[in-house]
């Protein structure tokens, strides 16, 4: 037994955060061992403080300490214009550009077959309801360009064309600062496709 | 305001950790929010168990749940020889070794002046009372072998060779599956030092 119970616990439930390794595990768990009692008392308490008081925000799915959360009840943003996300945290990385003046949807999810992530998975059903009232002019589709979020887009597209909603999808192309000879294919690809004229 | 007060709170928390910077703390806070309420309450009470119930060993300052660890009252373990370690993390480290029958002392950090780490900050009082019986023949110094490991160990050294036990230090040396062209200098230096006829 190379561990007490209660350290053998606290990795093991360590472990299961994403990117941490049974090494990392064992070293943060060294270290939460070493430290005051008051810090360790209130690493625990957010942890189960933000999952207790955080919730989905009815409109649009994001986490929010109120029902309504502050993007969808500010009047400065344009509720005609919804920018659908795959996870919370991409509202944060959008957010944070701050140019954006629009709302979001988060699907929670994307289609992924292979790990049994259908289209009833994803917060879809919630998005076609922001639809129904007809007051949205244009949704974003926002997924990584990945293969399961290329996916996703296109399924959603085909879903919202026949609403008579506007349906866009963010542009591919090369990244600011980016060199033309470290590109992958599939970006120049979409640089050339994307290209407008200046 | 980019994050709710409790997201907020849980980042900072989360930051605090070793390793973890702000992008990781909001990639494990989003994935903490993401989970079943039970699965966030197990981990918020592993984390405060661990360090309730986890206490230093009275004998080798190691965590452990009882007031004496695991090793030190395991009978089949030689109390006469004792390996010194900077950190708990160490012990577990040799351990996997399976092959030290001795028993350990941590020291909880090394002499490290830059950080105002003197040898106070230590275990080492501890260390010199179980050395007070005369019962300890050898003790290993097993500090890491870098600037503040050596520096440490020799200062060890230097405060324990009068008492009359005998002090060693682990060989530095090629790492087995190394190679010679990749090794720095010197290590290879130490490696010539601590040869040995065959």
């Amino acid at each position: 037994m190379l561990f007490a119970k209660p350290l053998a616990t606290l990795i093991s439930q360590l472990e299961k955060l994403p990117g941490v390794g049974p090494k990392s595990a064992q070293r943060l768990a060294y270290h939460i061992l070493g430290q005051p009692e008051e810090d360790v008392r209130r690493l625990a308490d957010a942890i189960r403080d933000a999952r207790d008081r955080m919730t989905l925000c009815e409109r649009c799915q994001g986490f929010s300490e109120a029902s309504i959360c502050a993007i969808c009840s500010d009047p400065k943003r344009d509720p005609s214009l919804i920018c659908v996300v795959a996870e919370a945290k991409d509202v944060t990385a959008i957010e944070r550009m701050n140019e954006f003046r629009g709302t979001y949807h988060v699907l929670h999810g994307v289609l992924s077959p292979m790990d049994g992530v259908g289209p009833e998975r994803l917060k879809i059903r919630e998005l076609l309801a922001r639809l129904e009232s007809g007051s949205v002019a244009e949704v974003i589709l926002a997924t990584n360009p990945t293969v399961e979020g290329d996916a996703t887009a296109l399924y959603l597209a085909q879903l919202l064309r026949p609403i008579g909603v506007k349906v866009t999808r963010l542009a591919h192309g090369m990244p600011i600062g980016g060199d033309l000879d470290f590109a992958d294919q599939a970006t120049l690809l979409s640089a050339f496709e994307y290209r407008r004229e200046i």
